[in-house]
Order: C-alpha cells, then structure tokens, then sequence
C-alpha cells in the first residue's frame, strides 16, 4: 500500500459526492499549488486535514435529538430558550439547518438520519423511530411537525409516524406543500402545481 | 477562534475551487455520514486528512523539470528509458500528465507552474524560465515542444519561449492545433476552423 501521495489524494478525494476522477485530480492539484504558497503547518493541506481530523475526533450524535454536537446535547436541545411544546422531525441535519436559517421555527428537532426505503434495507430501526415514541410519551410536545422530504420516500415515512404517534395523541403537522414564493406558474411541475389547486386556501 | 469544528469544516471544504458554500455544507455532512460507519480510524475524514498530510509533507518539486516528485527528481526525470533528445514544456503538472495519458511521448518535460500573465504579476521570473534556458544549453536536446495551452496567455508564453531558446539552436515545435478528432464542423467554433483551414495538410 505505499501509493504515491498525489495518486492517494486523487483516490481520496474521489470518495467525496460529485466528484469524479477528473475533478479529485483537479482539487488534488490545486490543494497542491496552493500548499506550496506557505510553509507546510499553514497549507491549505494541513488546514483542510486539521478541519477533518477534528470533526472525525469531536462530532458526535446528540443523545436527544440526534442532532450533530460535540457534546452530549447539541446546541439545540441545550437551549434553555426554545419552544418546548413544539417538535419538527426531520430527515437529515442539512434539513435541520435549512430550517434554522429560515429563522421562524424555535422548537426542537428529531433528526431521522434517513426516510424510510425498504428497498435499501432501511426500516424504521435505523430511524430513531424508537427514540421518537418514547420522547414524545416522555416529553410534553403539543405538537409534532413532521417536515420530512416531499418525495415518496419522505411521505412514506411521513405516514409510519403519523401511525407510530397516533397513540400518543400529540397534534400532528405537516409542511404545507405548494408553489414555491416566486414561483411562476408556468414553470411549476404538474405535481406540485395540482397539489397547490387541490389545497388552496380561502382569500 | 474556537469555531465549531462542523462550521471550520464546512469553510475549508468552501475553499476548494468550485466549491460554494453549499457544496461545501453538503461535503462536510456526507464526510461526517460516512464517518460515523466505521471506527475513527478508519473514517473517511481520517482517510482524507491523512492523504492531504502526506501530501503537504511529502510532495516537493523535481530539482530537473519542476513536476510533482516525493524525492529530488521525479518518476520521469529518473526514468532511464525516456527519450533523452526530446524536452516537452507544459504549463501545469495536468497538462503533463494529460500528455503522459495519451501514451505517445517519451521524452522528458520542463513544468513551468503558470504562463505570462503581466496582468496578473506574472512574469518569467515565475514560470523557471532561466531553468529552461540553462538546461537547454546544458543537455542534448535535439527538440522542444512547446506544449502551452492554445489561449492567449498559452501564445504569448510560447512566443516568449521561442525567443528565449533562439540562441541554443534546438529545434522548436508546436502542437499542432486543429479540429478534435470526433468534432463536427458544425459545432466547432471559428477560431478554431479558421486554424484548421489555414494550416491545411497535404492529403
């Protein structure tokens, strides 16, 4: 295994999302020339392994919500000044920051970490879906905003927790789907927009 | 600057070329995903950091032609069997290995890490210039090619070299430019198809 560097990096870089074997050499490349620019602790190499060693070592799941922290309780849960009655499930973290920096929400979150996908081999006991009952018997929610993607998956796992929750009484929610604001009509799918004509509101 | 290692990430990840902000947020979350499926020490992040530190550790310039090497002179430099009588001269170490890809060259290359961009501050000075020259007067190179991009600033390098290397009498060449072989008149643009014109072959 004593690959050359480069070709190491090149093969590294190609296990990222997206990146194929052209664009890993010309990360590699420019990591490289730029790395050049400084002594060897301040290069854009050190920094980047410096960044990723420290997530590798730090991160870790948030023992409430799943949520990524480096502690055990995220920011989130940890936060004294949020909405206790109000929970949002949500499929991953990038989901959970969507909505963060939406800036209207200031409940808590349940991160699923996945959609159900049978296909894939992946059941509601990867989802946290065990947590999710028993935090929301324990807890004293009055509502349960389940934002998972609006795609099959997303509904489908929708429709497990509508089930699972059903016992517990808590309201249940779900976001609003229709057409985006700025949206114009023209360019809509006809999914999105026959949805939009099937739960239009009163005026 | 104890930033949160998860947001650190994400704004190292933002400083690789083409990568935005979101991009950069999505890398960092599938780095993280994948990370937590094995030991630390098998991460991805683990895996990435330590090729990017082996890389700004190891990774120096050939003292000879200036491409990538782990030692004073690169694989190709080294390499006994290349043809000693012919010196191709290239940008960047992607051009080189794009050429060394297309498996009809055997000689040795000279990597001049840029091309005269006056506008940008670079001048010969900064592309081992004096190198060239002194190394062309000190070995037995019966021809150049001068394998600049065909831009501008590739011309203008080109141009500059061919003056440089007047005095030393070895024989210079150019790659031929022209339509790409599988192009379709149709789709190739003027500039290109006027070239070809001009530099028609016998047939």
């Amino acid at each position: 295994m004593s690959l050359d560097p480069i070709e190491h990096l090149i093969l590294e870089l190609g296990r990222l999302p997206g990146v194929g074997v052209r664009s890993a050499a010309r990360l590699a490349f420019y990591i490289i020339a730029e790395s050049r620019k400084y002594p060897v602790e301040q290069s854009l190499a050190y920094d980047l392994a410096k960044a990723l060693t420290e997530v590798a070592d730090k991160v870790v799941l948030c023992k409430t919500c799943h949520n990524l922290a480096t502690s055990i309780q995220c920011n989130i849960c940890s936060d004294a000044r949020r909405d206790e009655h109000l929970l949002c499930i949500v499929e991953g973290v990038e989901d959970l920051r969507a909505i963060e920096a939406c800036g209207s929400y200031r409940g808590f979150y349940h991160v699923l970490h996945g959609s159900l996908a049978p296909l894939d081999g992946i059941g509601p006991k990867d989802l946290f879906l065990d947590e999710l009952y028993e935090r929301v018997q324990r807890e004293k929610f009055q509502e349960v905003i389940i934002a998972t993607n609006a795609d099959v998956e997303g509904d489908a796992t929708a429709l497990y927790i509508g089930q699972l929750l059903r016992s517990t009484k808590v309201r249940l929610s779900r976001l609003a789907a229709g057409i985006p604001l700025g949206g114009e009509l023209e360019f809509i799918d006809q999914a999105t927009l026959g949805r939009a004509l099937a739960e239009r509101r009163e005026f």
